[in-house]
């Protein structure tokens, strides 16, 4: 529960970065409902912001892999990792 | 393009109420980047964050069918608006 | 449970030469996990045939808002046929 | 091209059956074309054929992060295996 995750501060800007934007289309959808936009016009954004968010979790779970994963297996310790990578794949797959 | 969608009050009451809480989640990536929490944790959030979204889609897809899509096809112009709501589910289902 | 859907011939061959393909696709990939094919090259071909079926589902969506939605709602009976269809959508975009 | 992954006799059988019952519900599929079966109950089980073939490929995902990218990173050499992975694990998510 309190384990942490040390990221380098130009990746740590980077992901926030793009949450950032991520935060600033949802507030622009909000925006949308308010000026009564044509529902297709909103559900073609909504499409557009899951795509943005989904490219940050690939991003994390390609640095997770690269880093965390691959010090657990290098320890020897990788299968409990991968069943958790695995999970997280399938879950995200669903989302 | 400047098609417009009329919603009833609670109706859009109720959507950006969910995209307000979907707009706190997206906060909270930020602050668990910014945190250093565990990648898994966050990418289970990440998911948890795109099934909302899916959800206010989804409902908006609904009010969409059963009245925008209905309207047209009463009117005898159900074609063209099926042809766009199919694309928008495909590309939904992508996302 | 014995509701039936009347499709022209032309339609339903259509369908079902696509299915046979994927059929065909998928014994395909028995034969790749037979001869020890490589992971990553079996896992991009199941996304192919994954895509392939979605594929079909959507064209048998559009036929079917086109065909029996659009006489569902031209009968005043839409929404029960709307609820069914967005339950299916949902459906869809999860697997 | 010609890369190959050596899989146990189990685990090859395991994969092989359930992508036989994968084939005869393709097969299934064609009947219910044949049979005007209705169309929101052939979507539901094109949902489920999908739901069962993601299953194999994830199931072939894991063996090969397990074994194939785990000898990878032991080896020093993960990186290219993990971008490779990263990429169908993408796609995968939008088939």
């Amino acid at each position: 529960m309190d384990q942490k995750t040390h990221r380098c501060e130009s990746d740590k800007q980077n992901l926030n970065n793009r949450l950032k934007k991520i935060e600033g289309q949802i507030r622009g959808l909000q925006k949308m409902i308010e000026e009564d936009r044509y529902c297709i016009d909103i559900l073609v954004q909504i499409s557009a912001v899951n795509a943005g968010l989904k490219r940050v979790g690939f991003q994390l779970m390609e640095q997770h892999t690269k880093h965390c994963l691959t010090d657990a297996i290098q320890s020897g310790d990788g299968e409990a990792s991968i069943d958790e990578l695995m999970k997280v794949v399938q879950q995200f797959s669903k989302s």
